[in-house]
């Protein structure tokens, strides 16, 4: 466990997150200013969430693009761990995933983890799970992805096709390697000992490199995977991370889907996400109009800006206004809240119905064993 | 760790086991005289593995008669490690399940635990595991179990129907569990370490009580599963013991199907089974013909002599004038081999046959997911 100020394991985020120490203490590699280049020379474009680090660390990423450079394609794969509906921090990976594949031009498999969720949660049963798993995969399709090049895995479903895979890790690992990546201890249950062997499969359903895009959470399994690789002649997956989005009441801490008043879902209404942020949004502002004026905000550490930083608000331009608004006193708490609220309740409007006409596709996207 | 001169796991038995004591030492229940009683009267027969202490051994046989009595049907349950060819101590539990489903008029499961091999042993792919488990099904087959009311189950094969039980199982068994069940130690891999939940699944495959006729070292599985069958509104399984068979050197261990030498396959041919037994099979008779004719031998330590006993003379007067001439000097060493050898070639004669036929007949009795 570290010694540091915070914790950053798949199932437990604390503290204040310094992103630096973070890559050090995990071995990856920061996204340099040559990659990001490189990046945006192949793809032609530049996204958002890379130039703001909102993707800002890596494992082999130069080497999936020298393999691409070379007519080698890769493949995508992402997931969740279905304990709750999906709420805006999710969808983070998922929308870069999605610009990725339409970049590269790959095939993507999305892994809904519920076996997972049964494991970790005391009181979760697996039939909650496994209906979770269906309601987040809408949000996942909602995002754009086609049936043809994207697969959504359901472990309990898809058992017969990761199994297998999941064994030949499973018997390259072994408990002390568990304790040393995860903190388990000896009243770590069974589930969770082998589960890590089966988000690892999906690396392998290809014979093709793979590429990750994940929060920096889910890192640890990925050790595990790329140690494992090597000893049953597979190539190590490659990672490219996100940062942890912030819950609505503020830094220390990801987003958590089990706590109500802290997160915004993706099914929320309109009103909820207005109630939701202005009486939860941790706010840079100052304690009255007057002070705030004169003292000007901090952006920084305001989760309504963060949210328009991470997600809402990919014009960097714009984004500057009300960084330089806000930071000067021009604009006010209150102001940068509704400027937050409207982006996401018009992000959600047109989301919530692609949501609800995906429940009629699930079933072309579901893999099949 | 038992202090005793002998060892019983599941995955390994060493020294020559004192059954009263791993009685006392597995905390199981001798099969009493009352028990044996009782079974003849709803059975209407004795079964010579029964009346001869192959089975020695029970837990909860009682409830399971209890509840048969007031119409409460049970289903059977067993299986094998598939990590080499069926020998002939593997038949021993399955013959006795076949006697007790045609008693008893009920269901049976066979598991092939082509998963739990493939951990177990460091050099064995899942696909020779799985072959191994095709094989040792023909076996089984052979032995005249009826499709219509028996399932053979393939971990991998049938893991969609599995797993979701196992999961229930797993999340309620820690490491602590199974270091002190099995003896696991940190350097146990995670497939072994979720594994027995995969073994606890079949009890749960019927809204049932389940009885399993099983060698005892595989008694520790279900000491899990009993501990944790209330824990999931289960009932727990009810399970009745047979003795290790000693391998063709003698006690102390069970026949290994890994050992060519020591053991006799079902596919062995009638030259092969002569030459084994004459080379391997241990001996309780005297170092010359003269000292066997005065002092006689000792059938008790004799593997030839035990292997009538245990599975090839149900007869038991013609099993105690074996016994009788043995002890007083009349029968030599030889003849007695060559009693068994004759009962071994028959048998097979037979038995290979019908497991040649069985291959046809094979999909019918795979359970469907």
């Amino acid at each position: 466990m570290p010694t540091d100020d915070f914790i950053v394991t798949p199932w437990h985020v604390e503290g204040e997150i310094d992103y630096d120490k973070l890559i050090k203490q995990f071995g990856t590699e920061k996204i340099s200013k040559q990659l990001l280049q490189r990046i945006e020379k192949i793809t032609g474009e530049s996204h958002f969430m890379l130039r703001r680090g909102i993707f800002f660390s890596h494992r082999d990423l130069g080497r999936i693009l020298d393999d691409y450079e070379k007519g080698k394609k890769f493949f995508l794969y992402t997931g969740r761990g279905p304990s709750g509906h999906t709420h805006i921090g999710h969808l983070v990976p998922w929308v870069f995933a999605k610009w990725l594949q339409e970049k590269f031009d790959v095939n993507m498999y999305f892994q809904l983890t519920d076996d997972e969720k049964f494991y970790a949660k005391q009181n979760m049963t697996l039939e909650e799970t496994r209906l979770f798993a269906n309601e987040n995969a809408l949000d996942f399709i909602a995002l754009g992805f086609k049936p043809e090049n994207t697969k959504i895995i359901i472990d309990t479903k898809n058992i017969k096709t990761l199994y297998p895979i999941a064994a030949q890790v499973a018997k390259k690992i072994n408990f002390s390697n568990t304790k040393a990546v995860f903190g388990f201890t000896n009243e770590t249950n069974a589930g969770m000992i082998f589960y890590t062997a089966l988000q690892s499969a999906p690396c392998f359903l290809e014979d093709k490199p793979v590429l990750i895009p994940l929060g920096v959470d889910q890192d640890p399994h990925f050790r595990i995977t790329r140690d494992v690789a090597p000893k049953i002649g597979k190539i190590k997956p490659a990672l490219i991370h996100n940062i942890m989005i912030p819950s609505l009441e503020g830094p220390g801490g990801k987003m958590s889907a089990s706590e109500e008043t802290t997160t915004i879902y993706t099914t929320d209404s309109p009103e909820v996400v207005k109630k939701k942020v202005n009486k939860y949004a941790f706010s840079g502002g100052q304690p009255d109009i007057e002070e705030h004026r004169k003292k000007g905000g901090n952006p920084d550490i305001d989760v309504s800006y963060q949210y328009l930083r991470i997600f809402f608000e990919p014009d960097d331009s714009k984004l500057k206004k009300i960084y330089d608004d806000y930071k000067s006193g021009k604009m006010l708490s209150g102001e940068l809240k509704a400027i937050l609220i409207e982006k996401i309740n018009q992000f959600l409007k047109v989301h919530q119905e692609k949501r609800e006409k995906a429940r009629d596709k699930l079933d072309k996207y579901l893999l099949e064993d």
